[in-house]
């Protein structure tokens, strides 16, 4: 099988099932006063510990959350309330139109239900949000409760100068969120250095277990709960901790950061033979957002394993079901909205064409991928796109 | 070391364990279409499906969770949002007094924020809510949006008529809440018999993981996601399936509710001889909540494996360290509070006094629980009891 989709889920790092395993065997309620609750607390801090340093956090800035949506979410709605409660003319969201559906229908909840008014950030061609883009939009920003734009794209791998856009939003004094849930782990993610006020992060996209994410989350950022109850991390996000979770998150998130560099070398080379091999026995695919050269150093470019291409009279989802046919496992977006035949938001926003953005398939390689993977593809990708065009009905 | 906190969590199956390490070992996003997607998510509706079998539940009415917090939050607050939503009247909430943290805080917040009106229920010496309560705080139920009454008290293990309480609210048109995260496995559960409109429940206290849990919500209740995005579990609770734990919950609740009648009778003989042994070593002990008597059978009473006891002139974190320096693990109340020096506010909604309420220490047996485990507190107790009273300055 030639698994291609890391970017909806990438497989479990074996150190991370092991770590797993072994606290799931051990009782304890990180809350208990008792010596297993104290045990099972020390486990958790000492993960707390392990992914702050893994991206520049400090402990005190780790919420342990579900995982990706849920941190989205307690982001972007618990910035909104806190800071509409602090000035009630703070009611605007401003937002990229190519950010997650967790960030996309939390703000539209909070349009449609908590009065806020959203404004849509310009975004470019290849996905990237302009710092200059985020300026227009927030203006004076006296009016603006939170901004959000993610790190980088979960569709076409698109990585824009957070740092730049943080400075930007801090200008004229509005707090910025970030979706880093595909770069920590693929490019460099400094919580502290990049200024943000509130990141979202995730395990099982860098080898750790679903059901575990973060948001880090500044000091003085003042942010209302979605869940309440026992008071645990800061008060913001009760329920009882998952330590298991919680140790093979910090694991994963170490290992992950640490082999970064190394790995995102060896995923890019790999991604670009898959680009160039494709390019070659489909002429006419066309690769979407950012150019294939801005790999592994900080800064807007492209994920070193994101590979989003269109192939034009070929439905996306014809293509996914020929090659998961032949073995081949990839997708036509997020896992999040697959089953859902509508054109991506993402290319839509990016200003594709509708039927461009239908023909799309996004390959992305991880910690696992091989030559053989791509050998695969570029064994199959010409016949594959050319039957889908005749089911199309094109030629 | 004797752990007679299984309240607060109880260890984890050995089966789930290895059910969990094995579905860590597979890659694949439930929500992805190709072949690796579609097995993870039909390990995900097996889950489902045995789940729902051992509570009385339809599949489709189980809603995957990340914990019993997330469960109160999305219930409360969600049934809430959506009944005031389609009738703007109803703006009033009925709830119990001695609801866990993550009910009464969710509540709280909704007054303060979103505009609810709170009725607080009598609730009876024992714990107990009754019909009768319930229905002189509903009124005609016209400005209701939503009651919430737990299944069994996570404190004091008193177990109110669900079915009774639930009838009495549809009685006046009103959905009940009820948070069975101490019941399900314990007492006799069925969701579709209880007439309940939803049911909270984990999996760590019944022999599977943390981080997981579910809302059993019947079709027709409408309730407002908490958490937006993919449109995961009926589009209520987006985010990425933690298929893992989702089918060590399931694992858990099977084994769980299956030996449930033989467990229950085991584990209150052993409760029955831990209250007997205390108050013959410290008589003036005195037991909180419902009598031992009513066991295993549906209806109200009290959890089997609950022994809540008052121990005048001491203070409950002195016993409880105490005990923790003797290798006895307790609680004084719930986890969730634990470390905040303030009497339990079970036991002032049952009318104790703040002394009794301060002294109190909640021993909970579950299924690693032994004959040598009561021994172990029968033989110190008496010296513990009179030490935490010496240094409470009494005598």
């Amino acid at each position: 099988m030639t698994y291609l989709d890391h970017a909806a889920t990438t497989p479990v790092l074996p150190e991370v099932v092991a770590a797993m395993a072994e606290q799931l065997g051990r009782v304890g309620n990180a809350s208990s006063l008792h010596a297993s609750g104290r045990s099972a607390r020390r486990a958790a801090e000492q993960a707390r510990e392990r992914l702050a340093e893994a991206v520049g956090a400090r402990p005190s800035e780790v919420l342990f959350t579900s995982g990706g949506t849920e941190s989205d979410n307690l982001a972007v709605k618990g910035l909104f309330w806190a800071r509409r409660e602090a000035d009630s003319r703070r009611r605007r969201i401003v937002v990229s139109p190519a950010e997650h559906h967790a960030v996309l229908d939390s703000v539209e909840w909070l349009a449609k239900h908590e009065g806020a008014e959203v404004t849509w950030l310009q975004v470019e061609p290849t996905g990237r949000v302009t710092p200059e883009a985020l300026a227009a939009a927030l203006g004076d920003g006296t009016d603006v409760a939170v901004a959000s734009v993610m790190w980088a794209n979960n569709e076409i791998g698109t990585v824009s100068d957070i740092a730049e856009l943080a400075a930007t939003a801090h200008d004229v004094g509005v707090p910025l969120h970030t979706d880093a849930v595909q770069a920590v782990g693929q490019v460099l993610v400094d919580f502290g250095a990049s200024g943000v006020d509130a990141l979202t992060m995730t395990g099982h996209k860098l080898g750790g277990p679903m059901g575990a994410g973060a948001l880090l989350l500044r000091r003085d950022a003042e942010c209302t709960p979605l869940l309440h109850g026992g008071g645990q991390e800061r008060d913001v996000r009760s329920g009882t901790l998952d330590v298991a979770a919680i140790v093979g998150l910090a694991v994963a998130t170490g290992a992950a950061v640490g082999g970064r560099v190394e790995r995102a070398a060896a995923v890019s080379r790999l991604r670009d033979r898959l680009v160039a091999g494709v390019v070659e026995q489909v002429p006419d695919a066309q690769l979407n957002g950012a150019p294939l050269d801005d790999v592994v150093r900080s800064g807007p470019g492209r994920l070193p394993g994101n590979a989003h291409l269109s192939f034009p009279g070929a439905e996306g989802d014809a293509l996914l079901m020929l090659l998961d046919a032949r073995g081949i496992e990839c997708s036509t977006g997020s896992a999040c909205s697959a089953g859902v035949a509508r054109p991506s938001h993402v290319l839509l926003a990016v200003g594709a064409e509708p039927d461009r953005a239908r023909s799309s398939l996004r390959f992305s390689l991880g910690h696992t991928s091989t030559d053989a993977d791509v050998d695969a593809v570029l064994e199959v990708i010409a016949p594959v796109v050319e039957r889908a065009r005749r089911a199309g009905g094109r030629r």
